[in-house]
């Protein structure tokens, strides 16, 4: 399938909370149409007014199914995979699906199993967002920069891959890339997952409210993702459980070792750390600068 | 002593980095006269080429030390004592003297005792910085919007405490704060040296050069400050070295907790954490936009 702009192709949208939102909104500058189905009734209201969906439903609207190009769903994971279960069959043949969700292996083979034969489920994973949930909050420049990850699996087709791909594009992400579900949940884990872990925790140790006065950038750079939606990141870290404990353990390690090395004032190790952090942290600033 | 934003207010600076010249600029651009001593020669012509000091020396110009009416320490800890104990006898009675110092509990009385009789010197913290160190890289706005403390002991007079938070109002502090040696420092270890720790901990810890394309803001968040100038961060760990082991064994201790946690799959302790640190990091929020 091809994505053409233009109010030919309709993209459903399910759940329109910060990430559906921000999807419409890029989506209707674009000029497709954009269909909804949002539990919550405000949200559907609120982005009729806006004109950034053209038709809302808060039921599981059949026609919407039918009539859709491309349907992606925006929902916590386990919201996700109850709708395919009760819903996915309603699907016509030809249909192709994706979504947003940020953790990959305990989720997209589940999804593929349940969908009837013909109906293509692709990946993805927007790498993009705020602190701030809702419809209301739902911004397409969060896209501007950002990572696009497509997630394929053996049953996706070429077709299905470029679509996402596409879809990607035209949502304005910087750069698109390709992983499969493994490798995308060992990055996750890494590069998200545990900086958040790292931020939590470290709100969590201290409690002198004093501080706040005192506060360096480092310090509110560090736990500006310490503000974090507990219901969803709950539910990311146990579906991710085993490739974030791994990730965990490795950053504890590291942090006794520098830990152990200012006890016993070993300048040396504490000194070849820094270098190193320099030496690869250098290197992120220079793809991030050249972006 | 009052500062006077005139040309007959004389403020020496003693080592010309990225702090000093950024104390330089802010000074000379108030009216003030500035001389510099700075061992490198290149540093020192640059300054005077860009019109940020009106004298400087490579040598210790005791003529600089009589005329100040204020000197500004910007140097390494071990530099800064080694420099007073050499030539701490040269200041005339009633001079101020004041520093940049990261650390204060270990430098202040040691600096205080070295002193003759007559020259006050009061302690202060500027809590600003850059990634890249340097006359070169100096910049007086790095001080807008940040925080300065000034940390006197019982020998300080109250009117050299009053001077230094003047300098502070000067430089564009947009908050003055006085703290205790031992405040100051339990404070740094939490709010800076800490955050350090994690940050160059993070780096350290995963080698996937792979995952540059993939990051996203947390992580380039996170580990800004892993960029890390290692002998001067050697030296303040060190010297403060009770107080920031302290801290990283609290860190350490709810950062097991939370892992614990998710290997047991104890929803309820993750959501408590998550609930508090964001709750937690909503209040340095308020205060940040409020400044």
């Amino acid at each position: 399938m091809k994505l053409n702009k233009n109010a030919e192709t309709t993209v459903l949208i399910v759940g329109l909370g910060l990430l559906g939102g921000s999807y419409a909104r890029a989506l209707k500058k674009k000029g497709y149409t954009v269909y909804a189905i949002e539990k919550k009734n405000s949200s559907v209201e609120y982005a009729l007014r806006e004109g950034i969906i053209d038709r809302g439903s808060t039921r599981v609207e059949e026609s919407f199914l039918r009539e859709a190009d491309l349907t992606v769903f925006a929902l916590y994971p386990h919201v996700f995979l109850d709708w395919i279960r009760e819903n996915g069959a309603l699907f016509p043949k030809g249909a192709i699906l994706t979504d947003v969700t940020g953790v990959k292996k305990s989720v997209v083979g589940q999804i593929q199993q349940m969908l009837p034969e013909g109906v293509e489920y692709i990946a993805a994973h927007p790498m993009a967002g705020r602190e701030v949930g809702g419809v209301e909050n739902s911004d397409d420049k969060i896209f501007h920069g950002a990572n696009f990850i497509v997630v394929p699996t053996e049953k996706n087709t070429h077709e299905g891959v470029e679509t996402c791909k596409e879809l990607g594009r035209e949502l304005g992400f910087a750069r698109i890339s390709v992983l499969s579900p493994e490798k995308h949940d060992e990055m996750i884990a890494f590069l998200s997952q545990l900086t958040h872990c790292i931020a939590v925790s470290l709100m969590c140790a201290g409690d002198d409210r004093g501080l706040v006065d005192y506060t360096g950038d480092s310090f509110r750079d560090l736990t500006r993702i310490a503000r974090i939606q507990e219901d969803l990141w709950s539910e990311l870290f146990l579906l991710n459980k085993e490739a974030l404990v791994e990730q965990m353990e490795k950053f504890e390690k590291t942090f006794s070792a520098l830990s152990r090395a200012i006890r016993e004032e070993d300048v040396d190790t504490m000194k070849e750390m820094m270098r190193l952090s320099t030496a690869r942290r250098a290197l992120f600033d220079r793809k991030g600068e050249s972006k």
